[in-house]
C-alpha cells in the first residue's frame, strides 16, 4: 500500500532475470525512476540477468523468435527507418544479425535521449539502488565476484524475499 | 493486503511488455478478470507491449525459440490436432510459419470460447480498466498518439510506480 | 508489507507462465525458498507453464533467440566448458540442438548441487506449496486432470487474484 504521505519511503523490489540488451532496459529504467522519486530500490540479478552486472555489458538484442520487434511492424516507426522491413525471419538467423540489431537499438535509444544501459546502471548506483548478484546463479554458471562491478552485493533467494516482503511493489522482469 | 471486506476496492497494476499474440493474452485476461471482480485495474503498455494499443492488433505468435509451445508436446493436445507434430525447429524459421501458428492459436482460442485479444481489450475498456501507453517507448520507437485506440492514456514510469504503490497486486508481464 | 514479526506468515503468489527448462527454475526455486522460510506459497501454472505440472517434466532449454545464454559468453564460464563457444546462431536451429543444450544445463545444475526441476517440484509439494493448474489453459490446449501430478489443484484467474490480494509478494514469471 502506498506510503507516500508517511515517514518511510516506498520500496521497489525487482528481479532482473534476462540478459539481452532490450530486456536490460526495463529493470534499470524502473529502478532509476523509482530511485529518483525517493524510493528505496533493490534489484536482484539472477539467471541470464546476472550478466548485466559484468564490468562491460555485452548484452545483445535478439530479433529471432520475437515477432513483436518494431522492425517487423508494417508502418515502420521512424526510429527504425533505415531497416529493411521485409527481412524474413530466416535471414535473422544469419550470424552477425544480432549485433546489427543491437547496434541499431543502441543508436535509436541514444538518438531519442534514452541513456544507454551502462549509464542507467551508473545512475542506479549513484541513486543508492541496491544491486544484488544471485549467489546460486554465480555458482551454476561459474561467475566470480571480480567479474562484476564493485557496486554490487551478493545474496540468495531468501535475501530477495525478505527485502520484497517489505516492498510496496515487487516485479519479476 | 486484501481489502475485499473493506470499502475501497482492490487494485491491480500490470505492465504489458511483450507484443506477441500469445503474450498478449495474460495481461488482458488478468485485467478483465480483475475488472469483473470489481477491482481497480491499470495496465501500462511499454516496450514491445506498446503495439497492443494499436487500432488493429497485428501480434504474431512465435514458436521459434519456444520449445514449450504445445505443438511440440509428444502427446498432442486436442487443440492442435491438425499440426504436424514432427515439425523440426529449423522448419519454423521458414517465412510465413509464424502466421500459420498465429492462425492456429487464434482458431484454437476461438473454438474454446476464449475471447480474441481485440475483444478482451474492448471488454477491458468497458470495465473501466486504465490503459496507459508508455511515453518513452513512444518516443524511442516513433509512435504517435493517433496510432493508438482512443480509450488509452499516456504516462511514464513514474505514473506506473505511483499507481502500483497503492495496488494490492503488481505484475510485470 | 512484511509480517515477519506478526502472527500470520508472509505469503508469496507466483504465476509460472513459461515451459522451458531454464524458466522452470525461477518459480520452483522461489517457491521452495519461501516455503522453507515458513511462508505460505501458491503457484498458478498457466500458459506454457502448465506443462510443468505434467507427470514427467519434458521441458527443454532453447538457446535460439536467447543471446544471453552463457554458452555465448566470450569468457566461457566453467559450467559450460565443454561447449563449442563459436556455435553460430544458425547452427542452433538444427533439430536436436535443444536437447543437447537441455542435457548440458541439467548436468551443470546437477554438478553445482542445484536440484533438478522435478526434485524442486517434489520439495515444493512437501513444503505445502499450493500448485494450481489454470483451468482456461487446460481447456484451450486440451489438457485433462489426469495429465498432471496428483498434488495439484485447478483454478482460474479469479482464484489467483484473490490469493494474490492477500500476498506480500506477487510475481509473474
Amino acid at each position: 500500500m502506498s506510503k507516500t504521505e508517511s515517514d518511510t519511503p516506498n520500496r521497489l523490489a525487482l528481479i532482473a532475470s534476462k540478459g539481452t540488451l532490450d530486456w536490460a532496459y526495463p529493470p534499470f529504467i524502473l529502478a532509476t525512476a523509482a530511485g529518483a522519486m525517493g524510493w528505496e530500490v533493490g534489484v536482484f540479478f539472477t539467471f541470464y540477468g546476472l550478466t548485466l552486472l559484468k564490468h562491460d555489458i555485452e548484452a545483445e538484442v535478439s530479433p529471432l523468435g520475437n515477432p513483436a520487434m518494431p522492425m517487423k511492424m508494417p508502418f515502420g516507426p521512424e526510429g527504425f527507418q533505415n531497416i529493411n522491413w521485409s527481412i524474413p525471419q530466416a535471414a535473422m538467423s544469419i550470424p552477425g544479425f544480432n549485433s546489427v540489431a543491437t547496434g541499431l537499438m543502441k543508436q535509436t535509444f541514444k538518438n531519442k535521449g534514452v541513456a544507454a544501459v551502462g549509464e542507467l546502471r551508473d545512475t542506479a548506483v549513484e541513486l543508492g539502488v541496491d544491486l544484488i548478484a544471485c549467489q546460486m546463479t554465480m555458482d551454476v554458471f561459474g561467475f566470480k565476484r571480480e567479474d562484476f562491478i564493485s557496486g554490487c552485493q551478493i545474496g540468495g533467494a531468501a535475501t530477495f524475499l525478505e527485502y520484497a516482503a517489505g516492498a510496496e511493489v515487487s516485479l519479476f522482469v
